[in-house]
């Protein structure tokens, strides 16, 4: 590590107080890829930056695109502008982006000859990523927190088997069926790359990290737990508890499409559970939101990235609808605001689409902030 | 209607028995898509046939396709060789399949003036798929009984507005957060749509339907149940309750990817629900399985089509997990068969890979009926 950053004290500090599921004076919102194509601004740094790695490796060009939806609209939270598949490029599998396609790997791992070339890679290779933590939170000089984040274990096993997107999974759920031991050996390494890159993270800056679960939702019950939560758990517990400021560092953990799943997620260590749009809110928080005093997860999502091709009346009729799903807090009110209860970080439930209309962007904004302080008049 | 067909007496109504909820010596099984690319006949007969529409819009090369899978393996039941876009065709979308390529609408609707032409189609426009119902069911000689299907209403609204597979749904949900008059204006027609297609079936000589509402899933809570699950449910409103030769004519429905809904779906007038591979069996069977002698829906899944990636021995330990984790049924043995109680159909949890080799597919079928037998013993 290089010398301990030290930053600005923080002035907006609703994200963090929602993870760790202490009354705030509205709901704090941030996006899935809020800093994305959708943004005129992010479109002209990517042509400056010449291609999507040239743009995330470059340390200037990250803190630019990273800062700009905060530029736009009230956001609670930044989120680190990077890909999910760093950790596997840095693994030497050639990460590459076709224009106008998803991200592909020269060197797929499809056999154990490729297993056991795996191993955790050298920190050292992700050092772009560290560095871009650093010059964000500078940047962003107190206004919101920064989110650090990572793929899952099995996510990133998803990409490193298939190569590349897939429909089906069908390679990789070959290689889970036909030799779990292989894929095992594939998540062990996968999960204590992803401690260590998220805890570098966190020692450059971040002040909370998420683990996105993306393909955990294409898992089988049964297998989801054996492949996908048990990595996922494997990672948490390794995790750093506190940044460079001294203070928590919260965790999220979100598994697109694992809504069916959330008791098993309960007992993970962490603070926060994310949730795609399929899932009922109140339902979740009455699984595993706890109580006021008690023990129990800090909810963020949910609604679809979709609502935001709406009008705005409608779309903040939808904002409404998940906002009231989730419950009113009553809570900001009370002598002990720091007392955990339940909470709820408004957010997509998948990223933001490149087509949405920024305008409509804002329209959501507001109306997460205007009906949640509603709700706690 | 044509004259009312006769066919030859059912010598397997296990499939059926087990959707009423009775009593079985084993688990029943068929597989989604069973008459597919896999099977190298199918190939062959597809090739004669030139396209896929040339396949599916023939009665004897239906027929051959839709026989093809039970000349191999001992099935409980067959499923009309269609498409799930039959119905949006003959109402004019102008349905085509490029080689390589899923389903294309050369005629998509986007707009007010596009749903205001919508209407329920003559059904003499799909004659040739009643016709090879009634071929299939000839054919079969009373070896297994038969499925027709449809897609669901919301399901057919997706293809209809996207023009195509889609992985975000963006058209569609646009219209519906932005004009939910006109999808529900378009539901409505494809529920009615749908039913006559199925009654249509039914008088020809289909003794199950089925109901794919293969997007469901893609859909918020609260979306789902407004504009996927009232309009199946619409659907099965209409659906005659008896086949040509007075037998009950079971109703499936299968969301993938309702898992989370389950207990939605639980009022609906029908006999089966279909599982995906995401659904714990065991969890599903408290839910809306029902106790014996009580109300209940019989239930089918769901084991991922993946596991057939596998080798034998595995494919087989798998096979006994999802059979074990429906649970015992102890009510072969009673001395009253007929009693309703849980049961379960033996299904893959989505369409069958086209990659699948063949002589797996042998081993699944032989492993569901020997572990049941022996879970029965």
């Amino acid at each position: 590590m290089s010398s301990i950053p030290s930053f600005p004290p923080l002035l907006n500090d609703t994200f963090l107080r929602a993870c760790l599921r202490q009354a705030t004076d509205y709901t704090p919102v941030w996006l899935m890829r809020q800093a994305g194509r959708y943004l005129p601004e992010y479109r002209d740094t990517r042509a400056k930056a010449g291609s999507f790695m040239g743009l995330a490796t470059n340390v200037d060009y990250a803190t630019e695109v990273t800062l700009q939806p905060l530029e736009r609209y009230p956001l609670d939270a930044a989120i680190l502008f990077s890909d999910i598949l760093t950790v596997p490029d840095a693994m030497g599998l050639g990460l590459s982006f076709a224009l106008g396609e998803g991200p592909k790997f020269a060197h797929p791992v499809r056999d154990e000859a490729a297993v056991d070339k795996l191993a955790v890679p050298d920190m050292d290779k992700l050092r772009y990523v560290f560095d871009a933590v650093t010059s964000i939170r500078k940047a962003l000089n107190g206004r919101v927190p920064l989110i650090g984040f990572s793929g899952s274990p099995w996510t990133l096993s998803c990409y490193m088997v298939e190569g590349a997107g897939s429909d089906d999974y069908r390679l990789v759920k070959t290689m889970m069926y036909s030799r779990p031991d292989l894929m095992h050996r594939m998540l062990l390494i996968n999960a204590d790359a992803v401690a260590a890159y998220l805890n570098a993270q966190i020692d450059a800056g971040a002040q909370a990290v998420m683990i996105f679960d993306s393909w955990g939702g294409v898992l089988a019950d049964g297998a989801f737990q054996q492949f996908s939560l048990a990595y996922t758990a494997r990672v948490l517990s390794q995790l750093k508890r506190h940044g460079v400021d001294g203070k928590v560092v919260p965790r999220i953990v979100f598994t697109k499409g694992g809504g069916l799943w959330l008791k098993d997620m309960a007992p993970l260590d962490c603070e926060v559970l994310g949730l795609d749009w399929t899932v009922n809110l109140g339902q979740a928080r009455t699984l595993v939101g706890g109580k006021a005093g008690g023990e129990g997860k800090a909810l963020q999502g949910n609604i679809d990235p979709n609502v935001l091709f709406a009008n705005p009346a409608q779309i903040q009729a939808e904002v409404a609808h998940v906002l009231d799903s989730f419950g009113a807090l009553h809570r900001a009110t009370t002598a002990e605001p720091d007392r955990p209860g339940p909470t709820h970080i408004f957010n997509l439930g998948h990223g933001i689409s490149q087509h949405t209309p920024p305008d409509n962007v804002a329209v959501l904004v507001q109306a997460v902030h205007d009906h949640s302080r509603k709700m706690r008049a």
